[in-house]
């Protein structure tokens, strides 16, 4: 029986987390198809020619990428819009605020790796597409959680269908993310939060 | 003094012009990076190597293709929302149903043209990201046009600010042609054109 060296293997795993973290990083910035397997082997400090040794095809490595931004996303999310110490509708405020320091942390140059991807790979690739779908049908759910939260806490008309409205937020998030890249600087994230919280106290 | 023979003028003209309409096509389905030289000269029929006859760069050449999908739109625009026979808010209502018939029609492989560049350009290039927000600009001024006839015909309160419902429209109807690419289905434009027109009757 093959034997497999235990620090050998801790360094195999964390050579591929670390092509996913900066597989992360670059997709966020430029983009899934203007992001070279080089450029990511150089920035991660892996040896040329292993990449394939961790992923068996670019898309496999795309595949990875998406489910590690779902994975740290889905955390944030549930850190801000769960946190019971807080009102219902200031998580959805404080999940804004924190986005438009991020992405100013960043100099407007990182997107949402979803939206990037999403743009790109509409028109290509099925299972780009409905992985992507998924992820967001995810966050559409945890918002409208929070907004049913705000509902039973009577801070909201239940007059609201939550689940409409947490679907219209993450439509016109995407694009306010998008534009924010465009014109490197949070106004459209506020203008469209802003927006979207007016809503909810008519 | 050298004499240009004014068919071989116009067929150079055609050229240009099918090039451009070429790029139009497979920028608004793929962007533009992933739009490849040789690809745009095979669809528009043009001989191989004439591209940088017409164009110095593929930049010069993305730049055109901005502008003649922008003097489109800008046409489109004009043609809906300046319509003085419709009441100003179903114009904005026509407009909506025409781009969902338009995504339909096109099987929703192709989105807006200024969206797709806008997110693959704004970390990247800085001629691209300027002339793209001026773009959105116009667009924005002219649907806030619309919105202030909608005031003065009385048709929606003067509360509401023109320009910062025409600036939050475009935000988020970037990100629902995002989303309807990604879910091949209008229901991203639907939703996020119904839950801004309720906004506007409130």
């Amino acid at each position: 029986m093959k034997t497999v060296d235990p620090v050998q293997k801790a360094e195999r795993g964390s050579a591929r987390d670390s092509l996913i973290r900066v597989g992360v990083e670059l997709c966020t910035e430029a983009g899934f198809q203007a992001t070279g397997i080089e450029q990511i082997l150089r920035k991660a400090g892996v040896p040329k020619g292993s990449f394939y040794h961790y992923f068996s095809s670019k898309k496999v490595f795309g595949l990875a990428v998406i489910d590690a931004y779902a994975d740290y996303f889905c955390i944030k999310l549930r850190r801000v819009l769960e946190n019971s110490h807080v009102p219902p509708l200031q998580r959805l405020e404080n999940f804004v605020k924190e986005a438009e320091k991020g992405m100013e942390k960043h100099h407007f140059q990182r997107g949402c790796l979803v939206g990037n991807l999403g743009q790109e790979m509409a028109g290509l690739d099925d299972e780009f597409r409905e992985r992507l779908e998924a992820v967001l049908k995810l966050w559409e759910a945890q918002t409208s959680r929070c907004i049913k939260e705000a509902q039973e806490a009577g801070d909201l008309s239940v007059a609201h269908d939550a689940d409409l409205l947490a679907e219209f937020f993450w439509i016109g998030w995407e694009g306010a993310i998008l534009r924010a890249k465009l014109t490197r600087s949070s106004r459209p994230m506020h203008v469209f939060a802003q927006g979207f919280l007016a809503q909810l106290k008519t």
